[in-house]
């Protein structure tokens, strides 16, 4: 299956691992560009020297084309910008920030540079930026979300009008039925997180990746609108949160409940009740662990069934 | 393009208009119904009198299928049901309620009985009741809608992995795209309801279409979740009602905000500044009024079109 987004990555299958805080270090990606997909390093929870030693371990487990996730609002981005070059990362993906800043230092020093976007406004100042692709991610996704809680089905169309650059879709897509309607919708690729999470690579605590498994329509809410908005499983957390809510708690309030290293307790220590835990809607359909590699290729291997025979 | 659904309904073309309140009466539900479509009335706005006098209307316009919809919170459900056997309406869409309730009623007396539902359990309930179809419709969709907030994207496919009826996908479909994407979902058809608002047959004030074609990403938003939740446009009645979430306010202050009759105020009198205006995330898709029969034809020619070439 070739598209743009293929041959702008050099790469067999139109497949990208998200890069998820807690659950994306060197054992998925490299399982998942081994397998011809683009796999990815999610930076936003590593120090410096964590994501330097995750590159090296990268370098050593494939020789495919891999991307390092790199939110903006991370506070050590400089140091993170300046490995991707030190390792020659061949794609950085940046989200959740202004492309802008970093797109053109990253182009001179011939990075791919992909930027996810939750709207066709923000798609189009990312293409101006200089951006090779954007990722549109829906409503559905899980973790960090958009304001505008425009769903997968409305933003990808929205977005392959708004831009000319390829289009990846992400949000909701975890299977051949999902990938195929993503590219009826004009998308060139698609980017799975929740999926990947589900799979003996992803270095998630596996209390986490079995809370995965076990979800089921409506465990997941967009929540924490007034601080940066997040889709994350309702647990006892939640429930506080909800209760602050109810009560009309301030933004200050509810930023005091949250705290810090929330994410960290959820997905990486296994703290299904103080733990943040960050995950799609798409977890509903997610009911097994797979290997990484058998992700990609049963996903790609269904979608291109169903393209074939016209679903 | 044949599948259960066409076979089903009788139609030649498997496109469902919803039956919205105060937009689809005979003159909508003639045209698509006339264009190989199933029309629908929306009968949840009107009484009983207004029933039947509509169903006299297009009994004469067209002799194709068409169906009513039917919310069973509706007061005067009992003299709505009976006009559908009086007037020997083919198919009976029924939503919002519990499907135990009249289906075997309506399967007996010959009728043709889908239901609207948001989760994969309500689609079990469902089928279990009698229902030749489902009608599973997400979070993007407008008007009221489902607590669980599961997307389009996510929901259909559940559905048809729950339910052995035909599936029907509703929610963030207006054009060849989408209802390629619902179909590689695994639906065998689709209902729009936002797109058929924006058509000179439908019977909304002109002033509320003239709302749904400027409506951009982000101008919907799902809200009053504690009461029934409703997907509207944000406007001045909107803000009020954002406000008193603000200062944390109780159920019944949000009812009382609400009032009676904003519906009404906002669809079919116009009222953009007072009135409730219930339209789906794709009016962001949405740009001109087109005529229902020739959203009809062009929606169907360009799906056909993506499912030959294989997207």
């Amino acid at each position: 299956m070739k598209t743009r987004l293929t041959e702008l990555l050099g790469i067999a299958h139109p497949v990208i691992q998200g890069g998820m805080i807690w659950c994306s270090g060197w054992e998925l990606a490299a399982a998942v560009s081994n397998a011809g997909g683009l796999g990815t390093l999610g930076s936003g929870s590593m120090y410096p020297d964590e994501l330097r030693a995750e590159l090296r371990a990268l370098r050593a487990a494939t020789d495919k084309p891999f991307a390092v996730n790199i939110p903006m609002l991370y506070p050590n981005i400089a140091e993170h910008l300046q490995s991707c070059i030190d390792f020659d990362v061949p794609v950085v993906i940046t989200s959740a920030g202004n492309p802008k800043l970093h797109t053109a230092w990253l182009k001179e020093r011939g990075r791919t540079v992909l930027h996810v976007v939750a709207s066709s406004a923000f798609a189009v100042k990312a293409e101006a930026a200089g951006v090779d692709a954007v990722i549109a991610e829906g409503f559905e996704a899980g973790g960090h979300n958009g304001r505008d809680e425009t769903t997968t089905m409305v933003l990808v169309p929205s977005v392959v009008d708004a831009v000319s650059i390829p289009v990846v879709a992400a949000g909701g897509i975890s299977d051949g039925r999902s990938m195929a309607a993503a590219l009826m919708l004009g998308a060139e690729g698609v980017q799975m997180g929740s999926r990947f999470v589900a799979t003996p690579e992803a270095n998630a605590h596996r209390a986490f990746k079995d809370e995965v498994l076990r979800a089921t329509e409506g465990s997941t809410l967009l929540t924490l609108k007034e601080l940066a908005p997040v889709r994350l499983i309702k647990n006892a957390f939640y429930d506080r949160v909800a209760a602050a809510y109810a009560r009309g708690a301030s933004p200050e309030e509810l930023e005091s409940l949250l705290g810090r290293g929330r994410a960290k307790k959820g997905m990486r220590e296994g703290d299904l009740v103080e733990g943040e835990l960050e995950i799609g809607q798409v977890a509903a359909r997610i009911s097994e662990l797979q290997p990484a590699g058998d992700v990609v290729r049963k996903v790609v291997r269904d979608c291109e069934v169903l393209l074939q025979r016209g679903c």
